[in-house]
């Protein structure tokens, strides 16, 4: 299974080998060290949200232009989600509202939906 | 700005929502602890490329359309990139051809470059 951050990391990769600019150039602009520049190309390491934007801006690109061919990258591997297996709840799924009394058990509530 | 980690947690947090999940549910069959999940769907913890897939399996939904969604949302929001500031190199960006004597060095070509 394809790991997210290793897709990233192709795509950061492939942006800056484009641009033949060098893990150095791009480091010191987006402002993080090389090394950790080069882990989160090779997908060793979890880049975190602000310095995914700030190597997206050295590089001049939409972050949401990488994560859209992520997504596709990712969408053309990832099979379909298995069924969702829904253990019922013993607690009701939604709480009444502050000062709303509960008149009737959440729970019953969920049942009629479910007979219906 | 955006961050990614909060679009990515609002999205997962509908998700569940238009499920009728509640935390406890989800965060069990994705094997995360609730607390945990809970600080994602806000955007306050960054979840690992694992977690994330792991989230999804149990929402059912593939990560791929979660990112898609999320590419989508935070392109609405996010400008266009500046210009790339390219500090010029010391060495050459680009090699002669083979068999083409580099008659001037590298970096008096790209102050041509730079002064046409």
């Amino acid at each position: 299974m394809a790991v997210l951050r290793t897709l990233i990391g192709e795509a950061l990769r492939a942006t800056r080998l484009e641009q033949d600019r060098t893990l150095r150039e791009v480091s010191g602009a987006a402002r993080v060290s090389l090394g950790y520049l080069s882990e989160v190309e090779r997908g060793q390491k979890e880049a975190s949200s602000e310095l995914l934007a700030s190597i997206c801006r050295a590089l001049g690109v939409r972050l949401s232009d990488v994560l859209r061919d992520v997504s596709e990258t990712l969408a053309a591997v990832e099979p379909q989600p298995a069924p969702i297996t829904v253990v019922p709840p013993l607690e009701p799924a939604v709480a009444p509202a502050e000062g709303v009394p509960a008149l009737a058990p959440a729970r019953a509530a969920a049942d009629v939906v479910a007979a219906a």
